[in-house]
């Protein structure tokens, strides 16, 4: 299995670190806002004498105001349609082993989110990329690219809205297709939306599970981690009415059991935040971005389309290979005793040799971070040019 | 994937509770044991601003004290050699995909903990079983029968020490046969230790991981829930000594992330528990053992070794199909408006037709519940065989 992109450098960045240089971590969405008060508060006041498995989909107090969030968001579903699981990550695997066989295929616009492909493998399926630009800001591609693909061993689309890592947002018109496509051939539609509530300028989010006619193919991947800022919660959800697809997955989350018992607490209370948050919240990630592209289309070579939602971007730059380049950050420079670490854009594609010249920023530091970020990274390619390229080191 | 027999049953349990009748949960091994007020304190007391990502990992400082908690036990491994999962479940998984590839088998003792099947259906590993029988308490199989088994495809033999659901606890003798086995077929020695700190009447546990030259087959899947009563953590670990097993697991790991945050910090915390707190716990699963063995041989028909660890016992029942029986327990019967839930035995065994007769019973509740259960069970018994196998219904 290839090592994740995200987090391969670890050992390098520790070395970094180590020697006193601070790191900007880019490479990963793991943001600094603070985790909403009710959330902690919750978990402190769990006053339980064992602490025991809870359902295997969850506690169902959690599940049934977990339903009442999709509903006061116009999506209608039941808290029996519906499972807590632990983190994303198990929702996509449990989704993928629940809907698809082993040996059957899955298509994924690309640049994905590297972890699909763990989860993929794990469920003994197969991967087709179908690729996006950069050029057009990396927008769904043509639905015919997706046809091209769908053969007989086909069983599923899978998209991430708002995306990680490209930061596009798909409309309404994008979705119509894609629906009209998984009826057609009827394959199931996995969108993976935990970052549903990071899309900015009065663009509105629409799920899967809106789309008409979709009942038995939607199946939404959730996850409290970058919502409620409490990546460490390993809380997330899997969401279908198709009952089938509900009653495959429990069979799996039975066989582990449950997922863990504070964070349920804490995922509970959350959702008790007001709009106000989100807003405040949002505000922050729009500066963000507009701080770290205006930055980076400064840098001389670098192309970076502004995200609608989520909080990464997918910049090109003026590298050999973002491979070596991320790692040369970690183990070779540093500006000010400072470096950047990223992740680098091929261990987001499936197809061989893309994203070379690509490299995953999430914005996920405040201003002056991204500000010291930017500067280093800069000065980080301009070295890069000069030593390494220029001299075929 | 066939459902778990542990937890296939909760629909009709829950409908017998909504009629007012109380329900012995045999099936499960909830303890209801309290979690140590040092594993409670410890989650209360961790204030951070943002629920981060741990390391993919687990946290280094509970890593090493984890591994101090095993050199305390002689078993000999450093913090590099293990890695903290969610649950053990996570761990077995883990071990299996990072050491076996699809299409490869694994030899495991049945009966075995049933969701051994749904970790190797996941990890597209077919399962061997070697069948133990309860007339001698279900002792390790002869080394021969385990070796007739052992073909192009073997990869591994997975054992559970002490053994749920069985109980019996493998000795040195036992464990030195599987020595030679896996040293001469090159096969890893996976052994599941999550009941090690409950071995009765003086007995010893030995680690696989003890034993001398297995330092590349061995691979221990362990957990917090039941060593402190804290089933709801979800905190395991996996460890081997072998690199490459760890740098496989590792990849898996990073995929998912990390494991949950706030049960970390506890299962850290927990282990400054004194000795002091698991002999209180053995004392009082060995009272429950003896109370529960004794009501059960004393029922006409019914067979039940002792068991030295774990707290389990695989129960033969004069019935005729445990799935029948103890559904039929849930649905249609109850004494003084009480009813006791137990895993219907077929679940445990590969083998078809294996465990027909057989309910494995969790020993996991106070003597008075559990003289009840026993009281109900019996009566259970003498009106299943009247009304039901008697009349063919």
């Amino acid at each position: 299995m290839p090592a994740s992109p995200i987090r391969k450098l670890v050992p390098y960045a520790e070395k970094a670190a180590k020697q006193g240089i601070k790191i900007y971590k880019l490479n990963i969405g793991q943001p600094d806002i603070e985790t909403p008060p009710q959330f902690m508060e919750a978990v402190r006041n769990y006053n339980v004498p064992v602490l025991e498995y809870s359902h295997s989909a969850g506690n169902e107090s959690y599940r049934r105001k977990l339903a009442s969030y999709y509903e006061n968001l116009g999506i209608p579903v039941s808290f029996e349609d519906l499972m807590i699981t632990t983190g994303g990550s198990e929702a996509l695997l449990f989704g993928m082993m629940s809907c698809l066989d082993s040996g059957d295929e899955v298509i994924i616009p690309e640049p994905f989110y590297a972890n699909y492909n763990a989860f993929a493998i794990m469920a003994g399926v197969k991967v087709k990329p179908v690729t996006s630009y950069i050029q057009n800001g990396f927008a769904l591609p043509p639905i015919a690219d997706f046809e091209r693909l769908i053969g007989p061993k086909t069983r599923a689309i899978l998209i991430c809205n708002p995306s990680n890592p490209t930061g596009c947002l798909y409309n309404s018109a994008d979705l119509e297709q894609l629906r009209q496509l998984v009826i057609k051939h009827n394959l199931f539609l996995f969108s993976d939306e935990v970052y549903r509530e990071f899309c900015y300028e009065g663009h509105t989010h629409t799920s899967v599970l809106q789309l008409e006619g979709l009942e038995k193919h939607a199946v939404v991947i959730d996850s409290v981690s970058k919502r409620y800022s409490a990546c460490g919660a390993r809380i997330g959800a899997l969401i279908s009415k198709n009952a089938d697809v509900m009653q495959a997955a429990l069979k799996y989350a039975q066989a582990r059991l449950s997922p863990p018992s504070f964070e349920q607490v804490g995922a509970e209370a959350a959702l008790d935040v007001p709009k106000s948050y989100f807003e405040a919240v949002n505000t922050e990630y729009i500066s963000r971005r507009n701080f770290v592209v205006a930055a980076l289309n400064k840098i001389k070579g670098v192309q970076c389309p502004t995200p609608q939602g989520a909080f990464y971007c997918m910049v090109e730059l003026p590298i050999d290979d973002s491979d070596k380049f991320c790692k040369w950050m970690l183990e070779k420079f540093s500006y000010l005793k400072q470096t950047v670490m990223m992740a680098p854009g091929t261990g987001f594609y499936a197809t061989k040799g893309l994203g070379k010249k690509e490299v995953r920023i999430a914005y996920v530091l405040n201003i002056t971070d991204l500000q010291n970020a930017m500067e280093t990274l800069a000065h980080g390619l301009e070295t890069y040019q000069e030593k390494v390229m220029r001299t075929g080191k």
